[in-house]
C-alpha cells in the first residue's frame, strides 16, 4: 500500500484567462517552475513526469526546456478529464517504489482557442462506440450528461434547484478567490433559473468555463516532504476506475447506467484507506457540469443512492456547510483546466491557505471526471 | 524497490503474419485470453491494464470484450517502441503497491496494413522538432538510424560485417522458431552484403519486418505467482529513460548524441538491481534496426564505448555465444510487434521453453527501443 508514503509538496499555476499569448509548452513550463519553486526543489532534480494522454506538451520538451534530470518514469492517462488524479497516483507509485525521486504532474491547455475545442467538432466519420450515440444528437459531453441528469431527475425526484445549489456554491467560493474567472462576480438563483439552455435540462451555469492556463504539482517521498517549506499533503489512497460496461462518455450499457467508472474508483480507493467518507472535511469534485456533483456525492459514499440532489440543500456544499466543495470555484467558476485546479486547491486546503479555507481541513478528497474512465485521490495533512 | 515483488506468469500471442483478417481489437483479445489461460487466471480477475499510447484498442473495449473486473489502474506510454518494458513496469508498480491485483500489458498491431504505416507518411505540414530534420531527408526512422550508424562507423571503425552478425544471429534463431516469419528461411552473409539499400549504409536486412499480430503478458504479485502453472519470471528491476536533450528519434542535440535515452534507462535499472551485466545469460534487445544492438550492448554495460561492433564477432550473439540475443528471431526475423515479442521471449527463456533455449538462463534483460524515450526490464527466475 502507498498509504502516506508520498506527498504533494509543491503546487504551481499560471494565470487563468481566455486567449493567453504563450504557447501551451510555455504555460506548462511556467506552472511546473512555479510548483518547483513552491516546493523549494530545483528542476534538475525532477526525474518523473505524468500527464494526460490529451496533453500536447511532450515529456521531452518539458524536460529540455526546464533542464530536468534523466527522466526515469513517465506515463500518460487517457479519457480527458478522468486523468488528473490518476497521474498523481502514477507518480506517487514511481516515487514510492524508488524508480524515481521527484515527480511532476502537469496539464497545460488553451481551451479558449477554438481549434482546441475537440468536443465541438463533429468528425466527418463517426467511428467506434460513438456511432451508437452521436447520430441521435448526443454530440457534446453536455448532451450526454443532460441525458443522465434527466434520468436522475426522473428516478429520484431531483430538481434544477439542486443543480443551482452546486452552481451557486462554486460561484460563492470563486467570489473569494482573486485567481478565479468569477472573482467578485456573484450569481443569483434567479439568474441561474432564467439562463439559456445549453442542453435541456442543463443551462449555461451548469457548464464549466472555457479557459486557458496550466497547473502542476510536485510529489516526493514522505521523508523528503518533511524538509519542504509548506505542510505536506500526503497521498493517503488513490485509484483509477473503469467498470466493465463503461465506455468513454457513453455508459448506457451498464446494468446501472448511473453507477459507472467513478464508483469503481471510489470502491478501490476506500478499500486502501484508513479513512472513511465521514472523515472528509472538504472535497474538490470534478465539475465540468453541475450534475457530476450529486452523482459523485453518491459514488464516493457521502450519501445513499438517489440522495445526491437532496444532499446539496441548506448550503451543505458551501463554506460552513457539511461538505464544502470546490473551494477555489472549481471548473464552474475558477477555470476549467481539465480538473488540475481541483488538485492544487485540495493541497491548499490541507495547507490551510485556501481563500475559502475550511477549518481543520485535515482530509480532502479530490476526484477526476465522472462520465469517463476516471480516478480519485485522498489527501491528508 | 520493486525487486522481485511481482512476476510475469502468463504470456500469449496470436499468429504473426501479413494481412491478418481480424481487427486489432480481436487480435488483442485473442492474445490477452491466451496469456490469461497460460497463467491459469480468469479474465474476470484482471484489474490493471497498460499499453502503448499508440495502441489503438482502448482499455474499455478490452475490458468489456473479455469480461474483466473493475479496472483500477490503467496507463499508456508514449514514443512507440520505447513503451513495451515501461508498460510492464507500470503494471508491476500497480500490483506491488496494491492498487490492483492482476495486470495485463498488451500490444496489437496490423502494421502490414499500409494505412497503419505512420512513419511512411509525410504530413503536409512538418511541425515541432521534426522541422529541423525532415526537410533534410530524415523522414523514416531508418534514415535517422542510418545517420547514427554512419557516425558510429566513423568514430569507432565499426563495419557492415558487425551488422551482418546481428542480422544473421536473429535469423538463425528464427530458423528454429515455428512461429517466426523466417522459420526455416536461412540468410547468408553474401545475401546480406548484396541486398539493396534502404537508407545507406543500412540494407534490407538491417530492417525489421512489417507484420500483423498481438501479444500480451499477465503480471501478479510474487506470492500469487508461486501458485501459477509455469515458472515465474520475476521483475527484478526496471526503468524508463529520457535524457535532457533527447527528442523523439532525433537525439542530435545531446552532448554525446550516441548516448541518449537508453543510457538513462540502463543507469537507473542497474541502480535498482542486485545483478550486474555479467549476470545476464540472454538478452532480448529491441531490434527495429540492426545498429540498435551494438548501441544497446554499450548502453546496458555489456561492453565499453565504441566496442559494440566488435562485441558481435565470433558468434557472440548466437546460441552458444557469450550473450545470445533475440532468441525467437526478434523484430528482424520473428515479427515486428513493437517489441512485445521480445518480452514474451524473455519469459520463455526464464521458463526454459524457448526454441533457442540458453542453458541456465536465470537472468534475462529485455529492452525497448533505442532512439526514442525508452525502457528496460530485468527478468530473473
Amino acid at each position: 500500500m502507498l498509504k502516506d508514503a508520498t506527498a504533494i509538496v509543491g503546487i504551481g499555476e499560471t494565470v487563468f484567462a481566455k486567449n493567453l499569448e504563450p504557447s501551451e509548452l510555455e504555460l506548462a513550463c511556467q506552472a511546473i517552475k512555479a510548483a518547483l519553486d513552491d516546493a523549494g526543489i530545483r528542476s534538475a532534480e525532477v526525474d518523473a513526469l505524468s500527464s494526460y494522454t490529451m496533453e500536447e506538451t511532450l515529456e521531452f520538451e518539458v524536460a529540455r526546456n526546464l533542464g530536468m534530470a534523466d527522466i526515469t518514469f513517465f506515463s500518460q492517462v487517457g479519457y480527458g478529464g478522468g486523468a488528473g488524479c490518476a497521474a498523481v497516483g502514477h507518480v506517487a507509485m514511481a516515487v514510492a517504489t524508488g524508480v524515481a525521486n521527484v515527480g511532476v504532474v502537469w496539464r497545460s491547455r488553451k481551451r479558449s482557442d477554438p481549434r482546441k475545442r475537440v468536443w465541438a467538432q463533429v468528425s466527418p466519420r463517426v467511428t467506434d462506440h460513438w456511432k451508437y450515440s452521436r447520430p441521435w444528437g448526443l454530440v457534446r459531453p453536455v448532451d450526454e450528461v443532460a441525458m443522465f441528469w434527466r434520468r436522475y431527475m426522473h428516478e429520484y425526484g431531483a430538481t434544477r434547484d439542486h443543480l443551482a445549489n452546486v452552481a451557486l456554491a462554486c460561484r460563492r467560493h470563486a467570489n473569494r478567490n482573486p485567481r478565479a474567472f468569477m472573482y467578485q462576480r456573484p450569481l443569483t438563483r434567479e439568474e441561474y433559473m432564467t439562463a439559456r439552455w445549453i442542453s435541456e435540462p442543463l443551462c449555461l451555469f451548469d457548464n464549466c468555463l472555457e479557459s486557458d492556463g496550466a497547473l502542476a504539482v510536485v510529489i516526493v517521498r514522505a521523508d523528503r516532504a518533511a524538509d519542504c517549506p509548506h505542510p505536506a499533503a500526503y497521498i493517503h489512497a488513490w485509484s483509477q476506475g473503469l467498470t466493465r460496461q463503461h465506455q468513454n462518455m457513453t455508459n448506457y450499457h451498464s446494468d446501472n447506467p448511473m453507477q459507472g467508472a467513478a464508483w469503481a474508483a471510489a470502491r478501490n480507493m476506500w478499500r486502501q484507506a484508513d479513512l472513511r467518507p465521514r472523515d472528509v472535511k472538504v472535497a474538490q469534485i470534478y465539475d465540468a457540469f453541475t450534475p457530476l456533483i450529486p452523482f459523485c456525492l453518491e459514488a464516493y459514499g457521502f450519501c445513499g443512492e438517489g440522495e445526491g440532489g437532496a444532499f446539496t440543500e441548506n448550503g451543505a456544499l458551501e463554506l460552513g456547510g457539511g461538505l464544502p466543495i470546490n473551494t477555489s470555484g472549481g471548473s464552474l467558476s475558477e477555470a476549467y483546466i481539465h480538473g488540475m485546479n481541483l488538485i492544487t486547491e485540495g493541497v491548499r486546503q490541507i495547507r490551510g491557505t485556501s481563500t475559502a479555507q475550511v477549518p481543520n481541513a485535515d482530509v480532502c478528497l479530490v476526484t477526476s471526471a465522472y462520465v469517463v474512465p476516471t480516478s480519485a485521490v485522498l489527501l491528508r495533512r
